[in-house]
């Protein structure tokens, strides 16, 4: 997250990560949800907030998921099941449950096909909101496996030289572990940005880069500036000289592997739920030595984090270093919240009669 | 490829496909390739002249592979075999043999594996360049699957904010069938641009988009302009503000898949040989059916190619088709070849002792 986006370190109310995850596991079960999985659900939200990606933390995603929930779009207690399978493959039709809650099972699937014959590959349809889709992909590290995790979202994102949204930011996340080091993971949307980093940027009325959204009429904005009232994404690579097709290009991956391949449709099809996703785990074993591959992969992270960095930057960052290092610090200070919000945690606990933690 | 960067019609010699691909393969032939492979290492670039990509064609391939054999850094009659295998994985070791050959075998492994269990993923390490990535993972359409190629290369891409480049341009591809459409091909480098494409603006002297490559130190060139003399690549994204970390990560991920996991090393190990592969296949059929699978495969690729286009461009257009639309004017009017690589050809065949077809 670029830092002129983030909640102030002044302002912020400290809390612990274990405080927030009961709280807000009391209001899913309030809801209807069962303990397990509310406790599940606040776990992938909490994770997001100790590892510093606020934009699925408790903040940001909460209070949509209280409202799916009450208006039935989220299902609280989904008769989720495997519809079709192979040794290697599955697929879950989710009946509208939370995806924070589906996907860990369907991730567990993966892990166990992984464990019998190498791979496991578990498509979700008719699916809901997953969270931060590397909580999914790291599920396999315990294993000694690869997590890899997908999902196709709402459109909102141009395809290149269009001017109508075609695609969702649809991420796409992969966890790979090492010895010593912090693991690898990389967790990106394969939009130019995320739509709320533009939102945050608007409220604050702070200019926003070039090569982040179109007008309206689906020109690339590539000079800094403020937000236009109506926009929209860019793929990665803002446009074609930038290399959009790539970005336009992954994103169609995803939404072809976890929405097409679910059997329950694409993002853009008229009717679809709002979500597809995909997860896989790949057995280290099944490829090679497990003990050299994470000695190996220490190696690879310090060789990348050694890097001899460019002028005006200090260091040269690998993905899930950074987040390793603010889940270092937040599990020791606490998860920074904005006042407003922990009050409207507060405040939706006394509504609720749920006990609130902080 | 940008339609300044290509060779000019007017100027081309045209050949027919077969032509060419018979007479690569006789030169292959007779630097002591078996008949079989020589034919199968010539069918991978000529399907790429084939469909457009002229960067990994005969012209600009053939002298490399050549070379390589001649100097003995590509292997001959390579004793490639299976090290290590699962149901649904298996790891090659590939025996310094050209990846042009030893990829399409590795992908019909990981297609038997696929019809067996539902998916197959083969990694190929001690190996050498496969070409247009795209060719093997097209190989799983006539199966009803979807297929994924991966290489890992030599490093000449600088991770964001850094001033040495760690990775190759580390390309990504998938191809998916559809049922009337052509199939969904996507092919590209992990990097802002293919670094061919600077070499032949450089030599053109023609400008250069920002946000295709770094000065020497390391910072990114952001404006337009001619090529510096040293220089290195960008990730796809550019900078930050672009998402070049994103980029940085999708690269970093093929470096893994296709390198770590071969257990034959990554781009940057000192000593690792050239290249690693991974190559997957996934039954659609173990995911979903495949009918009405290739059906919304139809109706998704229409969608897209049907979004109003914006201002400045006459429409949108989607993976794979563009190579399919040049693919029929080229199997029509033949491939254009460069004078001057044409005339090469001849003169390589004539010294060879090679019949050249045209």
């Amino acid at each position: 997250m670029l830092e002129q986006f983030k909640v102030s370190h002044d302002d912020a109310e400290f809390v612990q990560g274990d405080d927030l995850k009961k709280t807000v596991a009391g209001i899913f079960e309030k809801l209807g949800v069962t303990p397990e999985d509310a406790l599940l659900a606040a776990d992938v939200q909490v994770l997001a907030d100790l590892r510093g990606v606020d934009s699925h933390g408790v903040s940001n995603m909460l209070k949509s998921y209280i409202t799916g929930y009450q208006e039935g779009s989220i299902n609280l207690r989904p008769n989720w099941k495997v519809v079709r399978e192979t040794p290697s493959t599955a697929t879950v039709d989710s009946d509208k449950g939370l995806g924070t809650i589906v996907t860990p099972k369907a991730m567990d699937i993966a892990i166990q096909k992984a464990k019998n014959v190498g791979v496991g590959m578990v498509t979700i349809g008719n699916a809901r909101h997953l969270g931060m889709a590397s909580y999914h992909a790291m599920l396999a590290l315990p294993h000694d496996m690869i997590g890899i995790c997908m999902t196709s979202c709402p459109p909102q994102v141009l395809p290149t030289f269009g001017a109508e949204p075609r695609l969702g930011t649809n991420p796409i996340a992969i966890a790979v572990p090492a010895k010593n080091e912090p693991p690898f993971v990389f967790d990106v949307a394969t939009s130019s940005v995320a739509v709320n980093k533009i939102r945050i940027a608007a409220r604050l009325g702070a200019e926003i880069p070039g090569g982040w959204m179109a007008r309206e009429d689906g020109s690339p904005i590539m000079e800094s500036g403020l937000a236009p009232e109506k926009f929209t994404l860019l793929p990665l690579g803002a446009d074609r000289e930038g290399g959009s097709h790539k970005g336009y290009g992954f994103s169609c991956m995803v939404d072809i592997l976890a929405g097409v391949l679910t059997g329950f449709g694409y993002g853009a099809v008229p009717g679809r739920p709002n979500f597809g996703h995909m997860v896989a785990a790949y057995s280290i074993d099944a490829f090679t030595d497990v003990e050299p591959f994470k000695a190996e992969m220490d190696e690879w992270l310090q060789m990348m984090k050694s890097t001899k960095p460019a002028p005006g930057h200090d260091r040269v960052l690998v993905a899930g270093q950074p987040e390793a290092e603010v889940e270092v610090v937040r599990r020791e200070e606490g998860i920074p919240l904005h006042p407003d919000v922990a009050d409207w945690i507060r405040d939706t606990c006394s509504e609720m009669s749920v006990p609130c933690l902080f």
